[in-house]
């Protein structure tokens, strides 16, 4: 069986890559970062997505972004709310982490050549998102080719990188319907940026009503508890 | 005063490449990684590193790179020892750790963008070392260029990040020598990647070969305590 590290954040589209891989066979070593973030109730989704997978190993790797803090999920910055149409389209939000899905893929480079020359496999989509230059096909395919340059694999050439995006052109609507077939149950996953102490959903995050508008479009009942 | 995010190990190279950057007039951003290490040692040493060079801000980051494992320097297997001649020929050695500096320059370009577009010095050097693939001007320049792919500022166009790699092209003599001259005590400093539980240098990694060599090429008196 191909080995994969899946990046498993603990939201809709980690959660469904995951099962995407699973399903096509892959044996799955599942890879969270508990960066400090403002929404830890995903920590807590990851476990349940990896559990409900099956993964082969689960790693929860703390790291702390806080250190650096400059996003409003690592700051005391507040979360926007509510933004819709203009206020979307004024670039990339103050919720964008400097780094974030490099050093991710970082870890997993690492983790995947310790592996053999396991595939990685990261739910970045560039369609209903939030603008994060580092979900977009350009980085990912940037980051191969320094990966192939950074690694003693890829140096010796013994290995060709394959990182899967198997949700990057889906719409949020696409990703919950193909995960819905996959029997992935969505009411395990957590979105929200800003939830209460208690892990409820704001509903008024960007990643809120991405979600909502998912699931409104996909016709699939939404299985989120919010404010 | 121009910002730059430092890499600081607590050896040679990485306290020879800050001094050179404070001598340029760079404000030192110092970043360490305690990523479970074997050779430990060498975060008390960056720590005198930062404060001998007064660095505006030092942060230690914690990552366990243990969790993945496949290095000699993050695994129960045994560090190489009295290597010389076609030993040091076969290639990259068992005390590579997969990914490390794609890691560490991930972080370090979190903290880089956060400053406002902080440059980034690694003491990288591609003579006198150990034939990791991600000490090379080639893998600086795909991280660089992968860099401007996954950051705000680099796809806005406001930043093009300036990666400095003082040391790439000099002998390990050289960077004593250049360090001696800029006052670097490095009594401070530690290489080893196997030392005693009281932190004493084995004389006989790789790196302490490469330090005993260097020192005695350079003409400097080696200040360190071996075995």
């Amino acid at each position: 069986m191909k080995k994969a590290v899946v990046l498993l954040s603990g939201g809709i589209d980690s959660a469904t890559a995951a099962a995407m891989a699973k399903h096509t066979g892959y044996a799955l070593y599942a890879l969270t970062i508990d960066y400090n973030q403002r929404h830890r109730a995903e920590l807590a989704a990851a476990k349940r997505v990896a559990q409900f997978l099956a993964v082969e190993q689960h790693i929860e790797q703390k790291l702390d972004l806080r250190a650096f803090g400059g996003s409003a999920l690592t700051s005391d910055i507040a979360v926007p709310k509510d933004r819709t149409g203009a206020a979307m389209a004024i670039g990339i939000p103050i919720t964008y982490v400097p780094a974030r899905n490099t050093i991710f893929l970082s870890l997993a480079l690492g983790w995947a050549e310790v592996l053999g020359g396991a595939d990685i496999i990261i739910g970045v989509n560039a369609l209903d998102y939030s603008g994060y230059p580092d979900c977009r096909p350009d980085f990912i395919a940037a980051f191969k080719a320094m990966a192939m340059q950074a690694t003693k694999a890829g140096v010796e050439g013994t290995w060709a990188l394959n990182i899967q995006t198997p949700l990057i052109a889906l719409t949020k609507a696409e990703i919950i319907a193909t995960g819905t077939k996959l029997g992935v149950d969505y009411s395990m996953t957590v979105s929200c940026y800003d939830p209460t102490p208690d892990g409820t959903a704001c509903g008024h995050c960007d990643s809120c009503m991405l979600r909502r508008k998912g699931f409104n479009e996909a016709g699939v009942p939404d299985p989120t508890i919010y404010v």
